[in-house]
């Protein structure tokens, strides 16, 4: 395979879809991407693929470094293949590359998890080793429209809230972690990669009903595009209005945590003169956030509900139990957050 | 058939439903609804029966009085057996009752609506009659907790924003209309009607996959039950959210809407001062509301987010077109919204 050196070479198109690719990924990130060291995730199939040409192209105009890691999951007898593709594709674009191969099912066997999450535990554990070693400024990953549509109804299924129910994020700066083809089409990566003569690998465990994400995949979404085939730029609209109201809370509760007051042991108090001025859905948001500040383990929104229902109805006293030995208490000063040092 | 005639005649489970179902009332009407004048819309299916039944006995609990509504679509052979069946089950439960007779399909075709939007008008149409006759203060509706979900999978298919996404309301008080049965699971209404053995009506046409709402309920509502039994339940947290949301949009708008200036010709400016402190997810919201304001015609997401990107970018003199010959100028001052004198 001969693949092209430079945006230039390719057609209007394609060069064009780069350009908004990079365009998106600096919108979200805030920076330019592109003219920074880049590890991008490569598993051989369509998206990931496309993802590692289109990051080297974008990486030669703006002066950025791509690196690639693969990791075989040993969870395919072709897995083998796939890891030759990468390492070949990789070699042809001048790119460094790791592989490391896992055995996720004895993983998944040996630590009483899904092969889902053992296959995420272990591949997200690589790429940080890989981004120390390469020392990156974003793990860059190939999720696109497709992806996001399936993660939006996923949430929907699982009782995801808003603005979480909007979807997975084009970037999450604690984990530098970057999704610059989100709002991209996969047909559109397709048609790109045809269009560079570039093959790929196909994942046939994607059409495989045992996992969830295939079942939404294979069965769901297409009746929903069948209702609507702009099925996926509605998701894309959804997707913005939920950071933009994402942004809005994050912005309001960073303005209620600073009215909190300290106390002895670790302990935070949220005054009443914090709570009795915010709105409800404001209070919900805080008391949600002070709990997943306090240490690991996230709180129901259902006990979340309860808390702020005995507290619009002032029933001082009433403690109220969280994951990992977390309580809030109702007190006449206002609402007491700790977590018990036993954990 | 011979029915209850006072919830202390039901089961504990089913007296209890019927005090969750008030409960459920009272809390989004804000009033205690039973003690009033309503007009129940009733088909002769499971829900409509269960609840004018339900809402007969409620009243006669808090001193209301309960009238009923029945129209036949004429879209069924069938259909005048469910007129003779609620006229039957009204003058059992000693329910005033109105029945009309439409050709729907003929008001379709003259007036080029689908057919469940032409059905959906002259039933609003008839049902309003109704509520002027009787003076009642709320039209009841049987939605339920199967059709929020419907809704809710409509919405997210058609490109709903958020809280909109949260589904149908179950209080709206600009058409006094009041859906008290909006968490309750179908399988608890047709337990109830076995209960005491009351018959209803089966609407065949709820099978054909003619219409959307039925495609969703057949196709797509099963396979996300499949994925989580308790998706209803999901989306009945969904739906609190989204009315907390609403609340809190509300009443930032409402204190945004103080803010802005009439000039002359029934002009509104949105002057900088007000739109520079308010952050993006309000802006957004605010403009939906003004255009809304000014006359009928409501204004695409798609556009509302090209005039706040305009707004952002400062580009001053830029003039945005909406339904009706709404328009929105950005000038030095802020944002001018005015309708054509032409509309």
């Amino acid at each position: 395979m001969k693949l092209p050196l430079s945006i230039q070479e390719l057609n209007s198109e394609h060069a064009r879809l780069c350009l908004d690719i990079e365009k998106f990924g600096n919108l979200k990130s805030g920076t330019n991407f592109a003219s920074q060291k880049l590890l991008i995730a490569v598993s051989g199939g369509i998206d990931s693929t496309a993802l590692l040409i289109i990051s080297t192209l974008l990486a030669r105009k703006s002066g950025g470094r791509v690196f690639c890691a693969h990791m075989d999951h040993n969870l395919r007898e072709e897995s083998c293949q796939d890891r030759e593709f990468v390492e070949k594709l990789c070699s042809n674009l001048d790119v460094p590359c790791v592989c490391k191969s896992e055995d996720v099912s004895d993983y998944a066997v040996n630590k009483s998890v899904g092969l889902e999450e053992a296959g995420r535990i272990l591949r997200y554990n690589f790429f940080n080793e890989c981004m120390k070693k390469f020392d990156t400024s974003f793990l860059v990953l190939a999720h696109h429209l497709g992806d996001l549509c399936e993660d939006v109804v996923m949430r929907l299924i699982r009782g995801a809230g808003w603005p979480a129910l909007g979807g997975m994020d084009a970037y999450d700066p604690g984990r530098k972690l970057l999704r610059p083809l989100l709002t991209t089409n996969k047909l559109q990566l397709e048609d790109f990669l045809k269009s560079i003569d570039c093959p790929w690998q196909d994942d046939k465990s994607n059409f495989s009903d045992k996992w969830t994400r295939n079942r939404i995949r294979n069965h769901i979404i297409p009746l929903l595009h069948n209702e609507n085939p702009s099925f996926g730029t509605s998701i894309a609209r959804l997707k913005s209005q939920a950071d933009q109201d994402q942004n809005y809370w994050n912005c309001e509760i960073a303005k209620s945590l600073k009215k909190l007051e300290q106390l002895d042991g670790g302990e935070w108090l949220a005054p009443c003169s914090l709570l009795n001025k915010s709105h409800p859905a404001l209070r919900c948001r805080l008391f949600k956030k002070i709990i997943e500040m306090l240490g690991k383990g996230h709180a129901l929104a259902d006990s979340i509900t309860l808390l702020e229902n005995a507290y619009s109805a002032r029933k001082t006293g009433a403690v109220f139990q969280f994951p990992a030995g977390k309580t809030a208490t109702i007190t006449r000063k206002g609402i007491v957050f700790k977590i018990s040092q036993r954990y």
